[in-house]
């Protein structure tokens, strides 16, 4: 966004707790983001990406994979299955391990993470200057994480504190259990025989089982990176916040496989990498943008990151970057019985892999570049909504209009949008007056309006209105292809 | 391929039956298809596609995608979520109906179709001249369908026939049974509490549940279509043919939706449409390309046809065109309670909408792809394996090879590598003689190699070679990368 048409102008500053309503009803009306199967009430925590949420999530994905792969000498891409054979997931610890302990309240039938109950409750406690209570919480709550009995502790934390249930106050509790948070369903279409699969709750071990495959079929030498884009599901308890959170999400991972010993360095050149990724390529806000670093680590992790983006509702992870060593290829060796080690062919040393991998939501990232471009200012003493959405992930690149549908304004300004559609999305439009077809642009950020008058007859130029400025110039139509293609590299 | 440079020269006829083995052995040496965790055995019919096959896989769907949608003005993309609220499919008929009948081998424990059986008997009896006995089989199958109790009348053909297992001859038969394909999980993380959801068994649901959404967010009028590109799930008992059948596996759909009446006419231009875009969008042989058109329709359909590909394994369904009639939004409309009717703005009508369905499927065509492009030809006395894959679909556009390492040439390479690989995928290779380097190339569909060698260094040019005809040709550097695009278009 460093393009100084696209600078900000005249901004009034959106109360942050209004945005994410404002944000959901634009999504739905100019067909950016629908709840799934609306028509039969929805269904818990799922979305549809409408026409132009489709456009603007492949552009996200396009823009990651040319990134990730293309422009990488070294990385390559793959697209692995969703359902995999299931012991991949004992090997990875999903199947053992990849639980959230949850309660029912017996009266109104509702269920909960008790984990987050009882964090909810210290910070309860904390705002009301209750610090001393809130410490000893705390410190009960740490101990429960490494008692023999974990589900017990954390129930007896919530009698001992009279937690209640945040919505209805209710508090008659279930014990608390451990529930594991992949989908599971049978394969082989008579039941009883069949076996039990998973849908992948992250789609990085596609990655790792194919780690040999990948770096034969490719020639590949370490350092190297495999990249995937694909959809993940967790059984999880969403608590809302639009698709921030869904238990069907699509993710962007790269796993870059090093020689042990080299992983900090590899990590520290993801960092910066990762980083200006969103910035540049994206044009989101770096004001919007923080590092977190993981003071406690996975058990399988030396090193961690988050990038969090500053989301109305709070400042969330958006993309993780981690440092996993050789854990997943080890575990993968030691399940499948197959040597996961890679031989240097100019030194013979051996040895499997560390990893560093990047790990982008896709979902969230798309919820981000339309909360960080949501902007309400004036133009020409009248207020609009505007996505202002960095040319290349706009949905929409241009729109064509013709000034009046007649004198055959409405034919040039149709063939000349067939003519750009072959190079990029554009909509052609002749409903309405100008200013509000221009408004109608605004509102799902398409960066320049072209519109046909009856000059353009005479002498084949158009003006080109820009979004951010509300500014026109008038160009030679036969320039305009170019002139829009060149901002979108 | 009316590309005089793409002209099939010298290819030899590779026997049909051997060109399966070949492709398989080849997807996998080259990165093109894995079989899915394969260190643990696999998973039955679930295959990844490696860094070559993502490529690959990815040009169809971006082709696909433009050619669907932003090339007409009237047709809109979606991407809705895999699961759906489960009344969706008993109104599109899933839940009640969407079955095999299956039939379990006992002393084998092998499990089977109990049509497919019939069917292949009744085959087996017309290829040895056994016509009067296919003809009586064939008649009780026909009755069969229509009975009131199919499953025991498949059972008893296969009882009186004394039908038994192809792979092993055993025959000692469980009751007939109909199994639902829709795989089925348990959302909400307590399974005693929770509600079922089915994976998707296709696409076309989640366009008709979003017809209003999508038709009021995009100002469209009837004649519009929708279009998506997604996973979808059958829980089938396959038969192998690598990719062709998978229980995961892409659609690509497009539901465009007319004027009672209309359907016909609308139907007529899809069909022509789609197979244009077979021939001269992907570069399929026309004569491997066949029309079927269906005599029994389903329940929902008044005209059917099929495009069907030649595979190395039999004449098979590539894509299906389908007039579906109002079925599919009249069910909507029962089980919704929600209106789904049409109005035309103009003259006032109200109708549910016909709908003419494009669907294709993405793994399958990919398979197509491939063995439409293997090709076994001379080159100079030496034979060699080629992938005649038209530019737009090979997963890589152009190699970038130095003919040696030193004297600059490989810093050279590797500087115009990284500048094409801004437009399109490139590889470099700087290992083996230049000639196996042109063979790696040719393998895999790459259909424009570049080598840098001493005269590039001194006068800006290199060899440009082509993949069908082997030629070379000396091309200034700087104006490869247009060369290339223009054949990308």
């Amino acid at each position: 966004m460093s393009n100084p048409e696209h600078a900000r102008v005249n901004q009034a500053a959106v109360a942050p707790e209004k945005v994410m309503n404002k944000l959901v009803s634009l999504a739905k009306r100019r067909g950016f983001i629908f709840p799934s199967s609306e028509i039969y009430g929805g269904l818990s925590s799922c979305f549809d990406y409408g026409p132009l949420g489709s456009e603007m999530k492949k552009n996200i994905k396009d823009l990651w994979w040319t990134s990730m792969t293309r422009l990488h000498e070294n990385i390559v891409g793959i697209d692995a299955s969703i359902m995999m054979n299931p012991t991949v997931w004992e090997a990875s610890g999903h199947v053992a391990s990849f639980n959230d302990p949850l309660i029912d309240e017996k009266t109104t039938k509702r269920r909960y993470r008790a984990d987050h109950l009882i964090e909810n409750h210290i910070e309860k406690l904390r705002r009301e200057g209750r610090d001393e209570q809130a410490g000893s919480v705390q410190a009960a709550y740490e101990q429960a994480s490494e008692a023999g009995n974990l589900n017990k502790a954390l129930y007896q934390i919530i009698i001992d504190e009279g937690i209640k249930a945040p919505d209805t106050g209710a508090s008659d509790w279930t014990d608390v259990r451990q529930f594991n948070l992949m989908f599971q369903c049978n394969m082989g279409a008579l039941a009883e025989a069949s076996g039990s699969v998973y849908l992948r709750p992250e789609t990085a071990q596609g990655i790792f089982v194919n780690f040999h495959q990948v770096r034969e079929s490719s020639r590949m030498k370490v350092p190297f990176g495999i990249a995937q884009i694909g959809k993940a599901f967790r059984n999880e308890i969403v608590k809302g916040n639009f698709i921030f959170r869904m238990v069907e999400f699509e993710q962007m991972e790269m796993q870059y496989f090093v020689k042990p010993g080299t992983q900090l360095e590899a990590f520290e050149e993801w960092r910066k990498e990762r980083y200006t990724w969103y910035t540049e390529s994206l044009g989101i806000s770096p004001d919007k943008l923080h590092w977190y670093k993981h003071d406690k680590l996975a058990h399988y992790a030396d090193l961690a990151y988050d990038i969090k983006f500053e989301f109305p509702f709070g400042t969330e992870e958006i993309e993780g970057i981690h440092s996993r060593t050789d854990f997943d290829l080890k575990q993968h060796q030691e399940f499948s019985g197959k040597n996961m080690e890679y031989i240097d062919q100019s030194t013979h040393e051996r040895y499997i892999p560390y990893v560093v991998e990047t790990s982008a939501g896709c979902d969230r990232l798309f919820l981000a570049l339309l909360s960080d471009a949501y902007t309400e200012d004036t133009v020409d003493g009248e207020e609009r909504v505007m996505l202002k959405l960095a040319p290349k992930v706009a949905p929409v690149k241009a729109a064509v209009l013709p000034l009046m549908k007649k004198g055959g304004m409405a034919e040039a300004a149709m063939e000349l949008r067939n003519r750009l559609a072959r190079s990029f999305p554009v909509q052609y439009d002749d409903a309405g007056s100008i200013g509000k077809r221009y408004r109608r642009q605004d509102e799902i950020g398409t960066p320049y309006s072209i519109t046909i008058d009856h000059q353009s007859l005479e002498d084949g130029t158009a003006t080109v209105r820009f979004r951010d400025t509300a500014r026109q110039e008038r160009m030679a139509i036969d320039s305009i292809q170019g002139f829009i293609a060149s901002k979108l590299v």
